[in-house]
């Protein structure tokens, strides 16, 4: 962790900071592998984690690199910060997020200090997974996968959206997942033509398109991951839009590598759904970054620019949705190489 | 939906607002019901809800008393927003939380609107539940209760936390909860004394506490529910902890109805706990309200200087946590009423 503390100050010094203030808990989590800090004041002379009282025993047991400040019941972090950043002599302090809020209350005390937003700087390191975080992230897409496995193995006629979901996180979590990176979705039949539905108590019937999207977090990564099954035999219909999904996203994937604009990848999996007629109905960009969270940037979309790096981590889930028809969409979870790319989530791409 | 929306409008004339900025994902599906807008624009004129394309459909089907925008790729929020205010002629426009830099955004574009953060506003709205919401909280909190009572029946000595914790999870999610209202706890023997640790590969070993820590979700509203075991026998200065916190718990819920300090419901349990000769190792505050997030206003510590109020949920969970030793906690989910408070997880304090 106190590697990636020393990248920050690098990436400071060139931008003329002598501080940074960090709010965000995943950002917090990044620089000290501790999660429970309400704030953490980085410069030259000393860095500071802010802690509650009830967190303060295990701060101090596992957070190297940083001075522990235990606030007091009632104690507001504004004011703390302010007191620290006069004391450190900062004249200019970059932060990641600050609510408008605090951001208003830290100017008024601090009247001779400027105050930068500068999230980017978070992100250029957080946007390049190191080797601890990759390790991390391959668990997490495997437990992912044996999840959707899982599904494959007892979906049937007659099973609720919502225990199929039940199963699939059972097994995640029993094979080491610390919980879901986001909320499951298992939509069946017209259903799976909403792209974030959730899941409900609808019996899932013979003949349904089943999307099926979910992700396991694993020592704080995590995986994204889509595979849409047919209960029982596909019809001419649902089979043509499933391997023109599969298509896409193979040809999108196909382009990854380092130094490719992000949207590249996009256009290469919109270009094979729109020459397959369904254009208007892939209504999202084809991906986007992974790591802690699960939407990270970069983003990939038609708009986006930014340029893929070498060992980011991003999905590829192209989709076509049609109302009242249903919905296909596959993801993987994908790591940037120099010449090309590694798919995390090893599974099939369409099943039976 | 629509009355609380008129709820709020009858909150920013008395403030002297002719215009409302919702970000915060919880707010917008409070006063919408959906889930996936970037932004809502609250004014006499109308109400905008802005959303992505991929949630168009969704967000047109389901949400009343709004326009649906809908956001075009790498189009921005506060661009858009700015614009609607311009269109709109508003003069003084409140939000609930904004970042910094979305802040100093909108400022530039709009040099002659005043804007004031008033978070406050919604929490005022927020803060006391409706019968629409205290029906999904009851529910949240029956399936919390079903998978601790789930919990006491299958703990056994050798048994790993983390297979307690799917064991927990998966009986909340087959009765109908949508997820867990955060990470679930299931700390043993010395890791209990860490009231924030989550769950580990430990094996529960005969003798041990096991803090219990959970929550289901249900339909977007969660619940808060703490037991402590002892797996086996409890040793004399096991039982007498137990003994002191279900009693310190006791004590702070029988002061809790309408009008009461949220610190005397605080220092009611403190006392306890204190004469007890543990004080010091009660390290947190009693309790917090609970909504569609699991931490909400009001805080329940010795500084607070918020007033429960009638139809109020909040958690009133003492504990005392002793480094090396072990912890125990209590904790209930708890409704205020005129009179007094129903407790809405229903479990006995103690088991065995």
């Amino acid at each position: 962790m106190e590697d990636r503390v020393q990248r920050l100050r690098m990436l400071l010094t060139r931008e003329g900071l002598d501080g940074y203030l960090i709010t965000d808990p995943a950002n917090i989590l990044y620089f000290t592998g501790f999660s429970g800090g309400s704030g953490m004041l980085i410069s030259a002379r000393e860095n500071v984690l802010y802690v509650h009282g009830v967190d303060y025993v295990a701060a101090r047991g596992s957070v190297k690199g940083c001075r522990i400040a235990r606030m007091g019941w009632g104690e507001r972090l504004d004011l703390k910060v302010a007191e620290a950043i006069k004391d450190l002599g900062i004249k200019h302090l970059g932060f990641d997020v600050l609510t408008a809020s605090t951001f208003l209350k830290l100017k008024k005390a601090l009247n001779r200090v400027e105050l930068s937003p500068k999230q980017e700087l978070v992100w250029r390191l957080r946007r390049v997974k190191d080797a601890a975080e990759l390790e991390r992230m391959r668990r997490a897409a495997e437990l992912t996968a044996a999840g959707i496995r899982r599904a494959c193995e007892i979906v049937q006629p007659g099973m609720r959206e919502r225990e199929l979901a039940a199963e699939i996180e059972y097994t995640m979590r029993r094979l080491g997942s610390d919980g879901v990176a986001f909320d499951t979705i298992v939509a069946s039949g017209p259903h799976s033509a909403h792209p974030h539905a959730g899941c409900t108590d609808r019996r899932i019937q013979r003949g349904d398109l089943v999307v099926i999207d979910v992700g396991a977090r694993y020592q704080h990564y995590c995986a994204d991951l889509t595979r849409t099954l047919v209960v029982g035999k596909p019809t001419e219909r649902q089979a043509r839009i499933l391997r023109l999904v599969a298509e896409a996203q193979e040809r999108a994937i196909q382009l990854v590598r380092a130094g490719v604009e992000a949207r590249k990848v996009d256009e290469a999996a919109r270009t094979v759904i729109e020459e397959g007629g369904y254009g208007q109905y892939f209504v999202h960009g084809v991906g986007h970054g992974v790591g802690l969270e699960v939407h990270e940037p970069p983003s990939l979309n038609p708009k986006s620019e930014q340029i893929l790096e070498e060992n980011c981590v991003v999905t590829v889930e192209p989709g076509i949705y049609l109302p009242g028809f249903g919905g296909v969409r596959i993801e993987d979870t994908i790591l940037v190489l120099r010449d090309g790319a590694e798919t995390l989530t090893k599974l099939p791409r369409v099943f039976g």
